[in-house]
């Protein structure tokens, strides 16, 4: 891509019966996303803006936008609901910008499943699928309310719900993807079992979603619940239990080490002190009475509130709006320089523990229990006190040496905010369907320096350079 | 109970009002559940028979039943579709079989529970959840047309469903049990969490059910398959892996090792070899994609058999109508003297097939996967060669050896078939419940006799005696 001269102006004429921002305003605050949640990416970041933005609402402008931009050498960066927090739909190298949302009608509502397009936002689909079959989708991220389906599946990995079902890229829990090519002629082609991987959690640098089908879950009247615990292992032994009883439905189990709760839940300040540690749930109404009965075992363990029947003064609004990510978010809104890590510590306690305390002056416990291949895993979204890039390396490096696996959210690549090594089946995927390279440019190390060593963050050569830089 | 001496007649007398049964036939059917699946228990049980037969239709007569029998010193013992097969609906010392399937109403069906009477057949039930609300229970034994609700919480473990939701007695598969006791005034009470425990499994030792809450999942079309797979340990351990995958929903994860399909399975044998292991699974529709990614990763696999498919010349019936229990009748169809065992292997592969191995001579390896706190367990149900009693003993002690847990199925009381021990909870709440013993007598060992030693068989003392014996 980075010896390619895009023509931008002939792209835009060419497209100019498609919708598209005109506003800079616009086109700025669609080429942002929250990335800033880093501060490293802060720094690398904060400059980068499309040249324009275009709007399509149907998978024919869609495959429009593509061949024309393919045509003309210009960048094409996926925009849906501008959620991701890697700077994932951010364009590195300019370019276009394809905001989706507009593309969001819901296909077919069946038994256990829905085909959708990839513009709708999750929660809007989800009030849908409610009212019209009483179901819902299986899992959510915490930004349900302004994230789209195509962008939770090209960008996310889980969230409220993967407490019984697993991760998104866990087997079923996406059935189809549609994709559209970046090529001279677009194609359209149809994914399920192991191509699905090719494309989801890709960042759109490979393909781009018009058309999901995904499972579908009961819709409950979900009893959200904060439990009050006196030591962070209680809290974090009763999450992990409560989400291996295999008779007690359950769709969040979350775990906010002190003083957490105390210090950046505001609706929650008055109901606990700085040494109370919480777990954020969301159990079936039918399971209550097994829940109930899972938490008088336990020595500890005080509802302080219920969604069923809320005493509270202040309603504290959804629970899954403190979970996941908007721990973090919360976090950052009352100190700015607070940063965050994405670890998986498994699904022993004692390795939590040990975490824990190994720094403890270092950073707050955030815990989320997932469902895995036949038991439980932890992931961490620690909150982490200020540090500079430097001493975050190291404490990612020491988070290692304990054996937790770092997905690290201080980069925008997709290899170092995963395994750190190249997907192959995403490589061989964009070979084909990306051959100029030009689907979110920067985003796969691999394609661009497939020797890349990961001793320090990548920098692709062909970011757009910083203002400063360009004087 | 044993010194007393019911008086028969006069409890008759006073419940001529209420439904009863006068043929012969039908008080000896009545009185007769599975129990002869048993080679020992037959022997023990085959001349049992209840003095008189009621049939309740409401709490109010089931109450006047209780406390007539109280007042007149009769033995009561409940029978719901009598396909228990430990014995547990048979009346040790005779006296009065409570039939309990005229009391069959849904009272109210919402949105993840129903609550229901005990008598109702479990199929019926479900038929009727499905049309009116798209939802179904969560677990159903395989006697699925015959067993009604109150008979499998008072006598059943789990069964087809237990691969996503675990066992019956696992925290919210119950919600609540409403019951009647059986004094000189019947109390009715309500259980829920704990208490549940105290009447749940307890063969209706220590309270009669008039009312279930039971929590439902949604109904879907399941696609019921076999395949085949060309070693027992491949089968087992895609099984196993199904199991665990948390986005792929199953219903049904069994495992026949060979010969028992071609030996036994007839509208099967014409599709398998002598040599084929087959597993035996009911997979949600939306989790077909999942489903087959899956399999494609094991190098062996083939489905045979698909019921949203079928290409056999004859169909093979209900997939559940192969699993849990009805494996081991399908065996007894053909060879009379055959009998099995029912054992807990854990999540442990190995350990399933050491005890494959180990036992390759004795019998034919059964398996049900269920899912576990935090994991899976194999719950065996092999299919053993003829041998007396003194062998079968063996056969358990060899497998107790190995550190496999076992379930007698070739005993008639609660601690024998479990853990052989006192269920402290139960036998505390027989005290207040039936201070005269009256209820299923004979079946609860530490009622009678708080030091058994369980070095052999328990024989009731107040069994009526044998034909032979009493002339
Ligand atoms: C407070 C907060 C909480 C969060 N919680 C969670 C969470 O619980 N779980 C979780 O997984 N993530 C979470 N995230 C990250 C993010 O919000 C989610 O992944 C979200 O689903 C992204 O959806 P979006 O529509 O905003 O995607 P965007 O940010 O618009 O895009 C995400 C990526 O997908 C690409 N993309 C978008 N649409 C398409 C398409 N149609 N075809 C191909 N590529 C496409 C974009 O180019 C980008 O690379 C959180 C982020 C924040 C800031
Ligand atoms: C071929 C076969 C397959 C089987 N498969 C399974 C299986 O998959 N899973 C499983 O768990 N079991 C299984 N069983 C055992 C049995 O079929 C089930 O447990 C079934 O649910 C029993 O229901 P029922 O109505 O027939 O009970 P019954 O046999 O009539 O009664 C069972 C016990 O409950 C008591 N009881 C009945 N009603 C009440 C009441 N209202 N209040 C208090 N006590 C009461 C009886 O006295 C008796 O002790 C199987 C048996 C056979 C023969």
């Amino acid at each position: 891509m980075s010896d390619m001269k895009p023509n931008i102006a002939a792209a835009k004429a060419a497209l100019s019966h498609i919708e598209m921002d005109e506003s800079p305003v616009t086109i700025r605050n669609k080429s942002r996303d929250f990335f800033w949640y880093s501060p490293v990416l802060k720094a690398e970041m904060d400059h980068l803006e499309a040249d324009f933005v275009v709007n399509p609402k149907s998978e024919a402008e869609v495959i429009e936008v593509l061949k024309v931009c393919y045509a003309h050498d210009v960048p094409v960066t996926m925009r849906g609901g501008g959620t991701g927090n890697y700077g994932q739909a951010m364009p590195l190298a300019g370019g276009c910008v394809m905001h989706i949302t507009g593309m969001n009608r819901i296909k077919e509502i069946g038994q256990g499943y829905v085909i959708a397009e990839p513009g709708i936002i999750i929660k809007e689909l989800d009030a849908e699928l409610k009212e019209k079959s009483g179901q819902e989708l299986r899992m959510f991220p915490s930004t349900y309310s302004q994230a789209s389906l195509g962008g939770f599946v090209a960008g996310g990995s889980g969230g409220v719900g993967s407490a019984n079902w697993g991760a998104l890229r866990d087997l079923g829990n996406i059935n189809r993807l549609r994709i559209v090519t970046m090529e001279a002629e677009p194609r359209v082609l149809e994914f399920t079992g192991e191509e699905l991987h090719r494309v989801s959690h890709a960042y759109g640098t490979n393909g781009i979603i018009t058309e999901l089908e995904m499972p579908l879950a009961p819709a409950y009247d979900w009893v959200e619940m904060f439990v009050r615990f006196d030591t962070f292992r209680a809290a974090t032994e009763f999450a992990g239990t409560l989400t291996k009883e295999p008779g007690i439905l359950i769709k969040l189990a979350s775990v906010y080490g002190a003083p957490i709760a105390h210090k950046y839940f505001q609706r929650v300040k008055a109901h606990v002190t700085e040494d109370d540690h919480l777990c954020g749930l969301m159990v079936a109404p039918q399971s209550m009475d097994g829940f109930l009965t899972l938490l008088a075992r336990f020595d500890e363990g005080e509802v302080i509130y219920r969604s069923d029947d809320v005493v509270w003064d202040r309603h504290p609004g959804p629970i899954y709006e403190y979970g996941w990510n908007h721990t973090t978010l919360r976090a950052l809104k009352f100190e700015k320089d607070l940063t965050y890590l994405q670890v998986r510590y498994g699904g022993d306690v004692d390795k939590v523990m040990a975490a824990s305390e190994a720094f403890a002056d270092k950073l707050y416990m955030h815990l989320e229990v997932m469902r895995e291949g036949g038991g439980i895993s932890f992931a961490g979204l620690p909150i982490v006190q200020p540090m500079s890039k430097a001493e975050l390396d190291q404490l990612v490096a020491d988070h290692e040496a304990m054996g937790c696996m770092i997905f690290n959210p201080h980069r925008y690549t997709l290899e170092e905010g995963g395994r750190q090594s190249a997907d192959q089946r995403q490589l061989d995927f964009k070979r084909e369907a990306d051959p100029k390279g030009l689907l979110n440019p920067g985003k796969m190390i691999t394609w661009d320096e497939p020797d890349f060593d990961y001793s320090d963050m990548y920098s692709y050569k062909g970011i757009l350079p910083k203002p400063e830089a360009a004087e």
